[in-house]
Protein backbone atom coordinates (compact mmCIF):
# COMPACT_ATOMS: atom_id res chain seq x y z
CA UNK A 1 0.00 0.00 0.00
CA UNK A 2 1.50 3.36 -0.96
CA UNK A 3 1.43 6.27 1.29
CA UNK A 4 -1.32 8.01 -0.87
CA UNK A 5 -3.77 5.16 0.17
CA UNK A 6 -3.65 5.80 4.08
CA UNK A 7 -6.25 7.39 5.21
CA UNK A 8 -5.63 10.75 6.93
CA UNK A 9 -6.14 10.85 10.49
CA UNK A 10 -8.26 12.95 11.92
CA UNK A 11 -7.38 15.85 14.08
CA UNK A 12 -9.00 18.27 16.34
CA UNK A 13 -9.34 20.85 13.71
CA UNK A 14 -11.57 18.03 11.83
CA UNK A 15 -14.30 17.69 14.38
CA UNK A 16 -17.04 20.63 13.95
CA UNK A 17 -19.45 21.41 17.35
CA UNK A 18 -23.40 20.61 16.03
CA UNK A 19 -21.92 17.54 13.89
CA UNK A 20 -24.00 14.18 13.85
CA UNK A 21 -22.87 10.84 12.99
CA UNK A 22 -24.25 6.99 14.28
CA UNK A 23 -22.32 4.31 14.22
CA UNK A 24 -22.70 0.34 14.57
CA UNK A 25 -25.40 -1.45 14.29
CA UNK A 26 -23.78 -4.19 17.01
CA UNK A 27 -26.31 -7.24 18.17
CA UNK A 28 -26.06 -7.44 21.78
CA UNK A 29 -26.40 -11.18 22.71
CA UNK A 30 -27.55 -12.88 26.01
CA UNK A 31 -24.22 -14.74 26.11
CA UNK A 32 -21.98 -11.92 26.32
CA UNK A 33 -24.67 -9.76 28.57
CA UNK A 34 -24.09 -12.68 31.17
CA UNK A 35 -20.75 -13.49 30.26
CA UNK A 36 -19.63 -9.50 31.02
CA UNK A 37 -22.25 -9.70 34.32
CA UNK A 38 -20.00 -12.86 35.57
CA UNK A 39 -16.75 -11.35 35.22
CA UNK A 40 -17.39 -7.49 36.30
CA UNK A 41 -21.37 -6.61 37.80
CA UNK A 42 -22.24 -10.40 39.03
CA UNK A 43 -26.22 -8.74 40.37
CA UNK A 44 -29.35 -10.79 39.96
CA UNK A 45 -30.92 -8.54 37.20
CA UNK A 46 -27.52 -9.15 34.68
CA UNK A 47 -27.11 -12.95 35.04
CA UNK A 48 -30.32 -14.49 35.38
CA UNK A 49 -34.27 -14.32 33.91
CA UNK A 50 -35.68 -15.74 36.68
CA UNK A 51 -34.08 -13.89 39.33
CA UNK A 52 -34.28 -10.50 37.56
CA UNK A 53 -37.94 -10.85 36.43
CA UNK A 54 -38.46 -9.85 40.39
CA UNK A 55 -35.99 -7.17 40.08
CA UNK A 56 -37.08 -3.24 38.85
CA UNK A 57 -35.69 -4.15 35.58
CA UNK A 58 -37.84 -6.97 34.86
CA UNK A 59 -35.92 -8.86 33.08
CA UNK A 60 -32.60 -9.61 32.19
CA UNK A 61 -30.68 -6.96 30.89
CA UNK A 62 -26.81 -5.93 30.48
CA UNK A 63 -25.10 -4.19 33.16
CA UNK A 64 -25.23 -0.13 32.35
CA UNK A 65 -21.31 -0.46 32.69
CA UNK A 66 -21.55 -3.22 29.83
CA UNK A 67 -23.41 -0.74 27.82
CA UNK A 68 -20.70 1.67 28.31
CA UNK A 69 -18.11 -0.65 27.01
CA UNK A 70 -20.17 -1.54 24.07
CA UNK A 71 -20.58 1.82 23.16
CA UNK A 72 -16.61 2.28 23.75
CA UNK A 73 -16.29 -0.30 20.97
CA UNK A 74 -18.65 1.09 18.46
CA UNK A 75 -17.35 4.40 18.98
CA UNK A 76 -13.63 3.24 18.58
CA UNK A 77 -14.63 1.28 15.14
CA UNK A 78 -16.91 3.91 14.23
CA UNK A 79 -14.04 7.22 14.43
CA UNK A 80 -11.89 7.15 17.63
CA UNK A 81 -9.44 4.29 15.90
CA UNK A 82 -9.14 6.76 12.78
CA UNK A 83 -8.84 10.17 15.17
CA UNK A 84 -5.65 11.27 16.59
CA UNK A 85 -7.48 10.61 19.92
CA UNK A 86 -4.73 10.94 22.80
CA UNK A 87 -7.62 9.64 25.47
CA UNK A 88 -10.65 11.12 27.74
CA UNK A 89 -9.96 12.83 31.20
CA UNK A 90 -13.16 11.08 32.12
CA UNK A 91 -16.77 11.22 31.78
CA UNK A 92 -19.39 14.07 32.85
CA UNK A 93 -22.57 12.48 33.28
CA UNK A 94 -24.13 8.77 32.19
CA UNK A 95 -27.40 8.00 32.70
CA UNK A 96 -29.01 4.25 31.80
CA UNK A 97 -32.26 5.38 31.03
CA UNK A 98 -33.93 1.78 29.31
CA UNK A 99 -32.71 -1.56 29.88
CA UNK A 100 -30.41 -3.24 27.20
CA UNK A 101 -31.97 -6.59 26.52
CA UNK A 102 -30.44 -9.63 24.75
CA UNK A 103 -31.04 -9.61 20.96
CA UNK A 104 -31.20 -5.81 20.98
CA UNK A 105 -29.82 -4.40 17.94
CA UNK A 106 -27.58 -1.41 19.22
CA UNK A 107 -26.39 1.90 17.58
CA UNK A 108 -24.24 4.78 18.85
CA UNK A 109 -25.10 8.41 17.92
CA UNK A 110 -22.16 10.85 18.34
CA UNK A 111 -23.16 14.57 18.59
CA UNK A 112 -20.26 16.96 19.07
CA UNK A 113 -21.45 19.63 21.63
CA UNK A 114 -18.34 21.57 21.77
CA UNK A 115 -14.52 21.76 21.32
CA UNK A 116 -11.51 24.11 22.93
CA UNK A 117 -7.74 24.02 22.64
CA UNK A 118 -6.40 22.96 25.71
CA UNK A 119 -4.80 25.84 27.70
CA UNK A 120 -1.58 24.18 29.12
CA UNK A 121 -1.05 21.46 25.88
CA UNK A 122 -0.25 23.03 22.62
CA UNK A 123 -0.77 20.13 21.05
CA UNK A 124 -4.08 19.23 21.56
CA UNK A 125 -7.52 20.16 22.05
CA UNK A 126 -10.80 18.84 23.72
CA UNK A 127 -13.66 17.90 21.88
CA UNK A 128 -16.87 17.43 24.03
CA UNK A 129 -19.26 14.70 22.75
CA UNK A 130 -22.82 13.23 23.86
CA UNK A 131 -23.18 9.55 22.81
CA UNK A 132 -26.57 8.07 22.89
CA UNK A 133 -26.78 4.21 22.77
CA UNK A 134 -29.74 3.60 20.58
CA UNK A 135 -32.28 0.55 20.12
CA UNK A 136 -33.85 -0.94 16.63
CA UNK A 137 -36.65 1.86 17.26
CA UNK A 138 -34.44 5.09 18.03
CA UNK A 139 -35.07 4.69 21.59
CA UNK A 140 -32.19 6.39 23.85
CA UNK A 141 -30.72 3.11 26.13
CA UNK A 142 -27.94 5.12 27.65
CA UNK A 143 -26.76 8.68 27.55
CA UNK A 144 -23.08 9.83 28.07
CA UNK A 145 -21.52 12.52 27.91
CA UNK A 146 -17.22 12.91 27.43
CA UNK A 147 -15.06 15.17 26.61
CA UNK A 148 -12.00 13.60 24.43
CA UNK A 149 -8.22 14.86 23.93
CA UNK A 150 -7.57 14.87 20.34
CA UNK A 151 -3.95 16.12 18.57
CA UNK A 152 -4.06 19.80 16.78
CA UNK A 153 -3.26 19.52 12.83
CA UNK A 154 -1.28 22.92 14.27
CA UNK A 155 0.20 23.12 17.74
CA UNK A 156 -0.49 26.21 18.93
CA UNK A 157 -1.80 27.43 16.22
CA UNK A 158 -4.28 30.86 16.71
CA UNK A 159 -7.70 29.27 17.52
CA UNK B 1 -27.96 -24.25 55.98
CA UNK B 2 -30.65 -22.93 58.30
CA UNK B 3 -32.34 -19.44 57.51
CA UNK B 4 -30.44 -18.04 61.24
CA UNK B 5 -26.92 -18.35 59.27
CA UNK B 6 -27.83 -16.46 56.54
CA UNK B 7 -26.47 -12.47 56.37
CA UNK B 8 -29.24 -9.93 56.87
CA UNK B 9 -29.06 -7.89 53.60
CA UNK B 10 -28.81 -4.21 54.06
CA UNK B 11 -31.34 -1.75 53.34
CA UNK B 12 -31.26 1.78 52.54
CA UNK B 13 -31.41 2.81 56.22
CA UNK B 14 -27.96 0.73 56.76
CA UNK B 15 -26.32 3.09 54.82
CA UNK B 16 -24.96 6.54 57.04
CA UNK B 17 -23.75 9.69 55.13
CA UNK B 18 -20.11 9.94 55.40
CA UNK B 19 -19.16 6.33 56.16
CA UNK B 20 -16.27 5.37 54.65
CA UNK B 21 -15.02 1.31 53.65
CA UNK B 22 -12.60 0.37 52.04
CA UNK B 23 -12.63 -2.80 49.43
CA UNK B 24 -10.30 -5.17 47.58
CA UNK B 25 -7.55 -5.33 47.27
CA UNK B 26 -7.35 -6.61 43.53
CA UNK B 27 -4.04 -7.42 41.31
CA UNK B 28 -4.74 -6.10 37.89
CA UNK B 29 -1.95 -7.65 35.15
CA UNK B 30 -1.11 -6.98 32.19
CA UNK B 31 -3.10 -9.53 30.51
CA UNK B 32 -6.13 -8.59 31.62
CA UNK B 33 -5.69 -5.29 30.89
CA UNK B 34 -4.97 -5.62 26.99
CA UNK B 35 -7.89 -8.44 27.06
CA UNK B 36 -10.28 -5.76 27.64
CA UNK B 37 -8.92 -3.36 25.86
CA UNK B 38 -8.92 -5.68 22.72
CA UNK B 39 -12.42 -6.58 23.29
CA UNK B 40 -13.73 -3.28 24.55
CA UNK B 41 -11.36 -0.16 23.48
CA UNK B 42 -8.69 -0.80 21.39
CA UNK B 43 -6.40 1.98 21.39
CA UNK B 44 -2.84 1.88 21.25
CA UNK B 45 -2.01 2.89 24.61
CA UNK B 46 -4.32 0.14 26.15
CA UNK B 47 -2.78 -2.64 24.15
CA UNK B 48 1.09 -2.43 23.29
CA UNK B 49 4.13 -1.26 25.28
CA UNK B 50 5.43 0.59 22.36
CA UNK B 51 2.67 1.89 20.77
CA UNK B 52 1.97 3.09 24.86
CA UNK B 53 5.45 4.78 25.43
CA UNK B 54 4.42 7.08 22.09
CA UNK B 55 1.20 8.30 24.21
CA UNK B 56 -0.09 11.07 26.66
CA UNK B 57 -0.29 8.25 29.25
CA UNK B 58 3.93 7.31 28.84
CA UNK B 59 3.07 3.52 28.67
CA UNK B 60 0.62 0.84 28.81
CA UNK B 61 -2.29 1.81 31.00
CA UNK B 62 -5.44 0.00 31.65
CA UNK B 63 -8.97 1.23 29.66
CA UNK B 64 -10.41 4.18 31.69
CA UNK B 65 -13.71 1.78 31.12
CA UNK B 66 -11.54 -1.06 32.40
CA UNK B 67 -11.12 0.82 35.81
CA UNK B 68 -14.72 1.29 35.60
CA UNK B 69 -15.41 -1.88 35.27
CA UNK B 70 -12.70 -3.56 37.92
CA UNK B 71 -14.36 -0.56 40.59
CA UNK B 72 -17.50 -2.38 40.13
CA UNK B 73 -16.67 -6.01 40.92
CA UNK B 74 -14.70 -4.89 43.64
CA UNK B 75 -17.68 -3.32 45.21
CA UNK B 76 -20.19 -5.82 43.99
CA UNK B 77 -18.14 -8.27 45.82
CA UNK B 78 -17.17 -5.83 49.06
CA UNK B 79 -20.94 -4.60 49.43
CA UNK B 80 -23.31 -4.19 46.85
CA UNK B 81 -24.13 -8.10 46.50
CA UNK B 82 -25.13 -8.11 50.66
CA UNK B 83 -27.02 -5.13 49.68
CA UNK B 84 -30.81 -5.03 48.36
CA UNK B 85 -29.54 -3.10 45.61
CA UNK B 86 -31.69 -2.60 43.34
CA UNK B 87 -29.32 -0.82 40.35
CA UNK B 88 -27.77 2.60 39.85
CA UNK B 89 -29.37 4.77 37.07
CA UNK B 90 -26.74 6.08 35.95
CA UNK B 91 -23.07 7.74 36.90
CA UNK B 92 -22.91 11.60 37.74
CA UNK B 93 -18.94 11.57 37.07
CA UNK B 94 -16.02 9.75 36.45
CA UNK B 95 -12.28 11.25 36.71
CA UNK B 96 -9.50 8.62 35.21
CA UNK B 97 -6.97 10.87 37.14
CA UNK B 98 -3.66 8.84 37.17
CA UNK B 99 -2.87 5.86 34.73
CA UNK B 100 -4.05 2.32 35.95
CA UNK B 101 -0.47 0.53 35.13
CA UNK B 102 -0.26 -3.21 35.28
CA UNK B 103 0.37 -4.79 37.91
CA UNK B 104 -1.24 -2.88 40.55
CA UNK B 105 -2.73 -3.60 43.42
CA UNK B 106 -5.92 -1.90 43.53
CA UNK B 107 -8.49 -0.62 46.43
CA UNK B 108 -11.63 1.25 46.42
CA UNK B 109 -12.31 3.63 48.77
CA UNK B 110 -16.42 4.03 49.46
CA UNK B 111 -17.53 6.99 50.89
CA UNK B 112 -21.56 8.00 51.27
CA UNK B 113 -21.79 11.28 49.92
CA UNK B 114 -25.92 11.21 51.02
CA UNK B 115 -29.13 9.46 50.74
CA UNK B 116 -32.91 10.24 49.94
CA UNK B 117 -35.69 8.66 50.17
CA UNK B 118 -37.38 7.79 46.47
CA UNK B 119 -40.41 10.36 46.11
CA UNK B 120 -42.44 8.26 43.51
CA UNK B 121 -41.13 4.69 44.47
CA UNK B 122 -41.58 4.19 48.17
CA UNK B 123 -40.30 0.60 48.33
CA UNK B 124 -36.71 2.33 47.91
CA UNK B 125 -34.20 5.17 48.46
CA UNK B 126 -30.95 6.66 47.02
CA UNK B 127 -28.00 6.26 48.48
CA UNK B 128 -25.16 8.47 46.74
CA UNK B 129 -21.62 7.10 46.81
CA UNK B 130 -17.90 8.22 45.88
CA UNK B 131 -15.72 5.70 45.17
CA UNK B 132 -11.87 6.44 45.00
CA UNK B 133 -9.74 3.64 43.21
CA UNK B 134 -6.37 3.78 45.09
CA UNK B 135 -3.00 2.72 44.29
CA UNK B 136 -0.81 0.93 47.25
CA UNK B 137 0.46 4.33 47.73
CA UNK B 138 -3.61 5.16 48.13
CA UNK B 139 -2.79 7.52 45.24
CA UNK B 140 -6.33 8.28 43.63
CA UNK B 141 -6.17 6.88 40.43
CA UNK B 142 -9.88 6.91 39.67
CA UNK B 143 -13.04 9.00 41.51
CA UNK B 144 -16.76 8.03 40.38
CA UNK B 145 -19.86 9.51 41.41
CA UNK B 146 -22.70 7.12 41.45
CA UNK B 147 -26.20 7.12 43.46
CA UNK B 148 -27.22 3.45 43.80
CA UNK B 149 -30.91 2.48 44.71
CA UNK B 150 -31.61 0.50 47.52
CA UNK B 151 -34.75 -0.99 48.77
CA UNK B 152 -36.35 0.45 52.58
CA UNK B 153 -36.94 -1.82 55.34
CA UNK B 154 -40.10 -0.63 56.42
CA UNK B 155 -41.63 1.59 52.62
CA UNK B 156 -42.96 4.66 52.94
CA UNK B 157 -41.96 4.89 56.42
CA UNK B 158 -41.24 8.75 57.51
CA UNK B 159 -37.86 9.93 56.73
Amino acid sequence: MTDELKMPKLHWEDFQPGAVAIYGPRLVTREEIVAFAAEFDPQPMHLDEVAASATLLGGLAASGWHTCCLLMRIIADGFVLDANSMGAPGVEEARWLRPLRPGTSIRVRATVLDKRASDSRPELGFVKFRYEVLDEQDAVLTVMVSPMMVARREPGAPR
